[in-house]
């Protein structure tokens, strides 16, 4: 589909994905359906339960055309076996919505591994993309940040992290309205001399290029939750144990906190007399409000809810999938490669020819 | 120094390194000089300021030999500047007092690459070892959990990962008192399939091994603060990026903690009541309870204090120290890698050949 027709943009939902279950995939795209009146919706999955459900779903059932499937891809099944099931599958079916442009996005809260081998199988790269990467938002003390790549890719290059670089810029522009985001990228120091040559070459070229974003170097572990960039660049390996480690250390504080709380009658008082900021602090946290990874450098939008999300989750994910839509991500990203590409510093160029 | 003579340990400081500054080095020795009453000191660092503090550490005092030096590596030196000091700054004569016998262990403060720079020129690795590694303890959940490699080896292959498991685990012996610690590989999955290919051979070396230690196999980021977990093993570059984000997640929940405890005076007269249980939170997660990171794999014992240690992490950082020479932990890793060796899988011996 042309940018031409986003102006009723439709998204292609595998109800079938996650732990939720189809009622609370549709309560989303409910949910979703009254935030953006002009989202249309294709919903793949069993026909009977879906009209069934849609009862309870006044707003989509107004905007959402089915696409009957019995055919489920589980979260126990490989990728390959995902794979031979891309046409008669829920998750398969969406993705090949967005290929055969009946949807400009499909969403998923399925099997990762499933979703990332069928959008990469029936999308295939954009051209000047080699590797699509997987982002998603990090709460942080002040705004949200980019992270990318979470695990889409365990070794890359200096140019697959340039190419994350420009995608994860773009993401930052589309998604959260910054007009000239700031980029850094992962390392285990700042000094330019540290890290691998991967990162250093990878540096090298985007602080030689000009692109729509301040390139800040390098950026450490802890300078994440900071909020003092928008787009942090790493490899998948890195970048899935950051954000797990991170994931983890939240949970470790807030478990040791809720400990703390019960030490005393004096400290449950406490809490009862804090619970209404204590209750804002988790909300701060919460990764449903920061829900939907999305596949970036496809020839079309793949939005992986997490498996675990609620409805409100679920919700912002198909929410993420619309503004990628509207603020037309690939076209942007192409521009962006283009110009990169057309501008690069020449001893680079001869050197990677 | 051979192990007859650990009755009566002998620590070199350089008194010179750190943020802290001599006074409070030395009265972090006169601490330690309480709690290991055996212990002996050999103090590096300018004779006349030394003297001066000492009248302030009656115990040290006691037990306290001054090497003089004027020399003192800076937190701006590069390893290369450093490492031609070796032998007038008082960082590289604490090392050079373990070298020459002298002393047990050195610890030191100062800059962690000059340190490792000098440590490694000087005292060499040991046999059966190729690389020496940065190991630290972290806060969980439970009780501490030993993570290694830091940062001292960005890059590394299966039989580092297997050198790291089996140093690692004689220091959650030495250190955490363990029998048989619960080792694992960081990685971004569990399953046998996921991973880096070093990754993957490391986990069959370790499972086809006979060492005093339960292998686990992989474990993810999420479950670091968990303490399931004694000893996590990982190449420098994704140990740093955790430690850091594990870090800087911790000081993000806490500064939204302060945010959300400020919000009204209901939310302030609830911390008042819980203050005294938020300190033993802040004091579980404190760094200065955890200090001490330790190059493991050299002839020799080498402890970095943090740079922003107070004179009670400083003084655990010493203790560190006072737990390998008396645990003999280069004895064992010895011994251990020699075991390993002997019965290595013949398979993967033949493909490593």
């Amino acid at each position: 589909m042309t940018s031409a027709t986003v102006s009723a943009p439709v998204i292609a939902i595998d109800v079938m994905g996650g732990d939720a279950g189809l009622a609370d995939v549709m309560a989303a795209a409910e949910i979703a359906s009254e935030r953006y009146p002009k989202l249309r919706f294709r919903l793949h999955g069993p026909e009977a339960r879906i009209t069934a459900e849609l009862a309870n779903c006044p707003r989509l059932a107004k905007c959402a055309t089915i696409v009957h499937t019995d055919d489920v891809v589980l979260g126990t099944d490989k990728p390959s076996q995902a794979l031979r099931r891309s046409r008669t599958s829920s998750m398969g079916m969406a993705i090949q919505a967005v290929k055969d442009g009946e949807a400009h996005a499909a969403v998923s809260a399925g099997n990762t591994g499933a979703l990332m081998a069928m959008a990469l199988f029936a999308l295939r790269t954009m051209p000047g993309i080699d590797r699509p990467a997987l982002a998603a938002l990090l709460p942080t003390l002040k705004n949200d940040s980019v992270v990318l790549d979470l695990g889409a890719n365990t070794e890359c290059d200096a140019e697959n992290l340039v190419q994350f670089a420009v995608m994860g810029a773009v993401f930052a522009r589309t998604v959260l309205g910054l007009d000239r985001p700031r980029v850094a990228l992962l390392n285990i120091g700042e000094e330019e001399l540290k890290g691998t040559d991967e990162i250093k070459d990878a540096a090298a070229l985007l602080r030689g290029a000009s692109l729509p974003m301040h390139f800040e170097g390098f950026v450490e572990g802890d300078k994440i939750g900071q909020g003092n960039v928008d787009v942090i660049v790493t490899d998948g390996f890195s970048g899935n144990i950051a954000l797990k480690t991170a994931e983890g250390t939240g949970k470790l504080v807030t478990g040791l906190l809720a400990k703390a709380f019960e030490t005393s009658w004096l400290t449950r008082l406490g809490y009862l007399l804090s619970r209404g900021a204590l209750r804002a602090l988790r909300a701060h946290l919460d990764p449903n409000a920061h829900n939907g990874a999305v596949f970036l450098g496809l020839n079309g939008i793949v939005v992986k809810s997490h498996g675990s999300a609620n409805v409100r989750g679920i919700a912002n994910a198909i929410g993420v999938a619309h503004d990628l839509i509207v603020g037309r991500v690939n076209e942007r990203i192409a521009e962006d490669m283009a110009n990169f590409s057309a501008h690069r510093a020449p001893a680079v160029e001869a050197a990677g020819a």
